[in-house]
């Protein structure tokens, strides 16, 4: 009987394999042959998935925004207003060493995509996703009295979200500098500083 | 008489023809050669000034935080507090065509940065000088009681700058979505939330 192989569940073994050696090695490195040792295949088995590591880069973008997502969900379950705010933001942070790996492959990516129009597109659909649901969250916090600033929110989620991608950058090169500790202070300030004057210090 | 070469001006004249290469075509395609030839050089001539092109790359950073700097004087120049502090981050938002160009060379600087130690230490060094600035212009700005958040300034400083390179990112990227008019819109949204519980309002 000839083996049947999972072409999806391949496809993602390579996926993942690109990644973990994109973020190991350096974009440069990562060449398609190391990233087929990586996941344990015979030099050549990618090219049926993927014609060149751009389209590889491509498929490691989705895949991290769908866990990412995925944590989301997770994370903001049964939460809501600003403590589902926090937790959105806080899974796209770089927080531990899958999310700062998750972060060594997001800039090679937003480097190909500033001369690459299809990857600039789907980074540009992913943040509109992701300023959605920021809004959300934020409305939710209005509603509920926890913000109170009069900062018009398409502000506030503009900001919040460079911020968040600005983290993928000083998490991964002053990782000394930034640490878990203090991104999640300074999320927290931000947040802090949104619930506005306070109604009730005023009588 | 043989011909006197300004190698000062002429090691200028390669970074600036660097960074505009860089910009326009990305870094893949700013072949050594086609930066002589955006200078106006014989193919080779960069290579007593430049041995590879990652010294190029360390040489156009290092010109873009020059250059930022000196703007950064001439801008804050006269003024103080949280009027000082606007316009220090003013000049390190892409607001124009040549601070976008600038963040279009930081982005391969960083992708490069993140597996080239020298160049992530350099970046390091500039980042804590910024820092060192921001928050003398917010202990400037407590003194003059504009800004009045119990927020900790390590935490705003911190979190400010996050924000100011994520910056980078969505002006290159999601120019549509990030135009000068929405990064000014939110950099003043931020400054205005640190002014804190307005004492006035309750009096």
């Amino acid at each position: 009987m000839p083996k049947v192989v999972d072409h999806d569940q391949r496809r993602v073994e390579i996926i993942e394999a690109a990644w973990r050696t994109i973020a190991r090695t350096g974009w440069d490195s990562a060449t398609m042959a190391a990233i087929a040792a990586e996941a344990g295949f015979a030099n050549g088995a990618l090219k049926p998935y993927f014609a060149t590591k751009d389209d590889l880069l491509a498929a490691a973008f989705d895949h991290i925004y769908v866990q990412t997502g995925r944590r989301m969900v997770a994370a903001t379950a049964g939460k809501h207003g600003l403590a589902a705010l926090r937790a959105y933001c806080r899974e796209i942070l770089p927080l531990d060493e899958t999310t700062r790996d998750e972060a060594r492959v997001v800039l090679p990516f937003w480097h190909k995509a500033l001369t690459t129009a299809h990857l600039a597109a789907r980074h540009e659909r992913a943040m509109r996703e992701w300023r959605t649901q920021l809004q959300r969250h934020l409305s939710e916090a209005r509603d509920a009295g926890e913000v109170r600033t009069p900062i018009p929110d398409e502000d506030i989620v503009g900001h919040l979200l460079t911020a968040l991608l600005g983290a993928q950058i000083t998490a991964t090169l002053m990782p000394d500098l930034e640490t878990a500790q203090t991104l999640t202070t300074q999320l927290d300030a931000f947040l802090e500083l949104l619930r506005g004057p306070a109604g009730t210090s005023c009588g």
